[in-house]
């Protein structure tokens, strides 16, 4: 009998996932007015929030959740908020005051752009966190460095060849929108309104915000405020289990430059996702090492709270994405110790550029966390590797990450060393841009390629084909031996002209 | 009690769709000949078949289907075929008199190809669209267009190391079978007969077809006809799971040339589409927005019959690809307004060359579409868009989008001023074939790599890596200063040789 | 009455595999023991194998099985190890004395890598055949070879800048064991010991094993054996389903070297995969064609056992993985037929060299398997394609693929004649090392990865991309041609430096 009752209860779930025509959660009155227009003419987004855990639980509800399980993390959610899901209007009305190109709209002040300011109402942890992650500062991090504007002009810059030359001139808005500051976030800005003739309200007056859409991560909010929750969770699912898979980091972190996805996906780690994911738990909070995944993805390592089978916390949740990263391998020109502070355009070297380490390789060290800070997040790191493998497996995979370090940033020393005598040489001309000719982005091909690509799969165990023949070493040694080639090729040239 | 039904009605198609021992619906009397031999011989498409719609409705059941679910668009199929499932002989007898290489097999007049004129006995709409395809038209847009031939003799031809210099014969059948013909289709042809000895019949006598096996997008057919609808919809199968699924794309578009699945993949969208596409419907016909599936796949933007939740009509299904498409961002040599004719071997452009654009970039306006019809598109595209983004959204996009465009075809024109000087002076040859030296290469890499994975990366919004890193601007600048440095070298060199 | 049982049945089916609560089975009192502490303190492996067939039955359960369906080869497993389930102590207390690093712990005698000699102690046969694969030999295949330590060090070589050029020394054994020797396998070798303070049991002493850790194919083990059975049955959940996945081969086979994946991934079969792979059976024995699967996986083609409809055997199962292979189109430096011995650094071509040709492409043909041999390997192969496709398709592909070795292979003997001229002229040195200059990497390029490429995408029928613009045929022919661009230039300047 008791059989029996399984069957169908199990018959029901089956029967309401597939079917999902579970009643929904009664909202609040402003959302439904929402819900009145947005339901007929924007029915996509409005389906995936109806099947988001926002539309079926209360904040109350939330807030009643004890232990690890709970997912809002903020103490005092404001009582007004608390008895309906979170639908349209909590979101999209909250802070009118704060954000700028507020409008009335059907009655209500609204604003477009939901802000994390606006998420840390309820999940004030993860905001706070977040706020001190390099990611939140990505707009900043680009556009106030001078170095970094140069790269970005010899790349995305409008282009005119004149004299025989190519010169670049700084790209326009479009362009900025859709390339770097696509991942890094636009700077938004309400320039002014228009109205709009809508199928179901006629005419309506709405902002005009320069900078959007965007979703990247260090996107410049109409509220002040830095980030875009939405580039991780996506709006308007907010699905933990999207965030959890790899794809969702993919979306910034699979080109030649932070090729993690690439890396992962050829790895033993993402072998066994990709196989096996299927019937693994991605909705678990916690999320429990052995029996809601067997291999981690992105956010297991670099972010998730991870619990083992005695429900003892192996990783604590965190929202600054480096917690657990000593160094950052993402080459400025070379492989460091990861910055203090958040802010990364404060960085001098000891020649008074904006970069992490000189051109020589030597570390900012004042900017830049200690050793002992190093080994914390070395120790939170592998506190997660231990669950599935032995220390001496840990150890050694990490003494091969170190030496790779080193290595690269001693490859890279080289590359370096060649092209300070191309620009001593007055080969090539550092001063005005040390990114925009083609020897220098030869040059550029093997700290921000191939060394970052050998260092990606170091890190994350893939050493065969990354870190050797798909833009490893091999391309990094071809690099080094191409640069010298054209240098040996051009002084010749030179020496023949004279 | 209506639980326990539930249960057991759940039960029982769980049981049913993993174990597949549904009774198979009767077969025509020549189908059930066929099997008795070829499930034998040919157990693994005999088994795809038995799954697939075709063996379990006939067309009859088909054409009762009311409305937007009917997936037959004949409304005349012949009576004869009414009454059964369509099986082997359903297809492969059909027209006999119609295509080249028709015999006699086991009392029946079989034909090996099937080809788009026998799939419009039932599917004629679909069929009179995709004859108004680029796609179909794809054999002769390559293999009636002058300059095409020469860039595919640089590619695939056979190449002699003669005096110093590679020069080039033409590629044999093998070859151009497996390399551009491979996706653009081969042109069959009987050659005549051969006679095999069969395990299960002795000794048969069939065809002897040239150009197979072939499944490309414009196969010139035995009965004449353009294209093969096996390309997407494949054998035997069929399933339409698979043609919505966006690796049926990716057969052909994946490479630097139309790097489509790449972007996508890492995309929103394409993040969308991995975390979540299994608990999507792919079969619903119509398939509608937000309940059947939350962000578009390849065939949702391009193909499908798209409805909202009120069942609404939102995009027509279409077999003509370009219907929603104002642009062709894979440019030849620039992005350009598509072409009118589906034969693109016709055009002119103002110099008289078989090119959409002159090598300066301007369009051959007259062979493409005006500036109405490409508005007329543009909405049919973005009526899709505006079920899950708010027109100020899709409007930046656009603009975005438009701003590539331009862009990139400015940096193609400074890649191509480049080009020509060095043609004019003598450092390479234009005459002979502008695609076969090593710095005519460089320039081809420029515009049908590096603009073409921009431009893509625009269009699907993933302007992260693939707009700038991954053969996007970054590669695009450095072609145009590399091509530019060879310039500059050849001319100290030839100078010096004075 | 029946129905409502089977609804129970299934109820319960779905509950179980969910919530995996089932009893587990009773386990050796050693493995008890290892689990005391190993639950807690490695929870993620412990789960893994507590899903595993390894812990669900016992050896004579499994020896107990007849026909295909038999999972254990072996005959005569000990009857020590008969009763209990395959747990902890069952591999990593087999033959103690055989593997150097044996320890004492916790009074058991244990030893830390389990190898292919441990695992034939129930699958002697795939044992056996595995030590007849190329791959078990890949250690000294690459190890063993002066030209391939010499391509090696050119690769991951520790570089110096010295007087203008670019000096290699060896690399050390960290950089060694995460590049070429991370697929092809370490040579492990215990150097001492070390005491390590643990958790639950205070002070312990372990073996320091040099090379570890590592899961390559050609792995050295400390019991003199070759090999790792986890490099492709990912411990500890030895997952049929995982190893037939093309994901397990993807993690040694994706570079352009190798790009075995990718193209799969590309092709018509990768599609099919790909879009319905979620409804297969991949856990199977024997594999059933059409039925647990409608395209292959790398497996399918390469290793697995499959059988028709009718029960009938179509491919015995092989861990010789090139038994179905009579081409090697790994190009060193040409494609050739396979080497008749796995261990490949005992071949010499006419010229004395260690390479399966000479540089003219000549075949060291009294190490390679005759015209017979691979004609028997060439129909094993064919044998599963024709469960799907007719004989002309079939002989269609192979005709091309075959035609593909030949123009390929003119390719390389063109590119080979220019880098000869090149070295003839002094313009780089042979003898040094043919590998490590900026032309020879390019003439690498040539053949490691262009012809490679498009050889993969000809093999497996996805000639579109692969075959043409994604390191296909196109990079192939650029890269002859910037070869005999850059001998021109190097000439010219040459000449005017006289």
């Amino acid at each position: 009998m008791k059989n029996a009752l399984f069957g169908l209860i199990v018959g029901l779930l089956v029967w309401n996932a597939v079917d999902g025509r579970a009643a929904d959660m009664p909202v609040s009155e402003a959302t439904a007015e929402c819900l009145d227009c947005h339901a007929l003419i924007n029915p996509g987004i409005v389906k995936d929030w109806r099947n988001s855990r926002h539309a079926k639980i209360t904040p109350k509800q939330a807030l009643a959740v004890d232990g690890l399980a709970r997912k809002v993390s903020s103490k005092n959610i404001p009582e007004n908020l608390q008895n309906s899901p979170v639908g349209c209007a909590e979101c999209h009305t909250l802070r009118p005051g704060a954000h700028a190109g507020t409008f009335e709209h059907n009655g209500y002040d609204i604003h477009v752009v939901v802000s994390p300011k606006d998420c840390a109402t309820c999940h004030s942890t993860e905001a706070e966190q977040y706020s001190k992650n390099l990611m939140a500062n990505a707009y900043d991090n680009l556009d106030a460095n001078k170095l970094f504007r140069k790269l970005q002009l010899s790349i995305n810059g409008r282009k005119e060849f004149k004299d025989g030359k190519i010169i670049y001139h700084p790209a326009n808005d479009d362009t900025k929108a859709e390339t770097c500051y696509y991942c890094h976030g636009t700077k938004l800005k309400v320039t002014g309104t228009e109205v709009r003739d809508t199928d179901l309200a006629g005419e309506l007056e709405f902002p005009i915000i320069e900078g959007w859409p965007n979703q990247g991560v260090g996107r410049v909010n109409l509220d002040g405020s830095l980030g875009s929750c939405a580039a991780c969770h996506t709006r308007h699912a907010f699905s933990i289990e999207m965030a959890r898979k790899p794809y969702t980091c993919k979306e910034c972190h699979v080109g030649p430059d932070v090729p993690a996805f690439k890396v992962y996906a050829a790895s033993k780690h993402g072998n066994i996702y990709s196989a096996m994911n299927k019937s693994w738990d991605f909705g678990a909070v916690p999320w429990t090492i052995g029996r809601d995944f067997t291999a981690p993805t992105c956010a297991a390592c670099h972010i998730s709270l991870l619990v083992n089978t005695d429900e003892e916390v192996v990783s604590e949740r965190t929202h600054r994405m480096n917690n657990r990263l000593p160094w950052r391998i993402f080459g400025l020109v070379y492989a460091h110790p990861h910055p203090q502070d958040p802010d990364t355009s404060i960085i001098r070297n000891k020649d008074g550029q904006p970069l992490p380490t000189s051109l020589d390789g030597d570390f900012a060290a004042q900017y830049l966390i200690d050793e002992k800070e190093m080994g914390v997040r070395r120790i939170t790191m592998q506190a997660a590797c231990l669950n599935c493998h032995g220390s001496s497996w840990v150890k050694g995979q990490w003494q091969r990450f170190e030496n790779t370090i080193r290595q690269t940033n001693a490859d890279i020393a080289i590359a370096t060393a060649i092209m300070r005598d191309i620009w001593q040489k007055g080969l090539a001309d550092m001063d005005a841009n040390p990114f925009d000719e083609a020897i220098e982005k030869k040059w550029t091909d093997a700290w921000q390629f191939y060394a970052n690509t050998t260092r990606f799969a170091s890190a994350m165990g893939c050493g065969g084909d990354y870190g050797v023949y798909a833009d490893g070493r091999y391309q990094l040694t071809q690099a080094l031996l191409e640069m010298n080639d054209w240098r040996l090729l051009q002084e010749k040239v030179a020496a023949n002209s004279k």
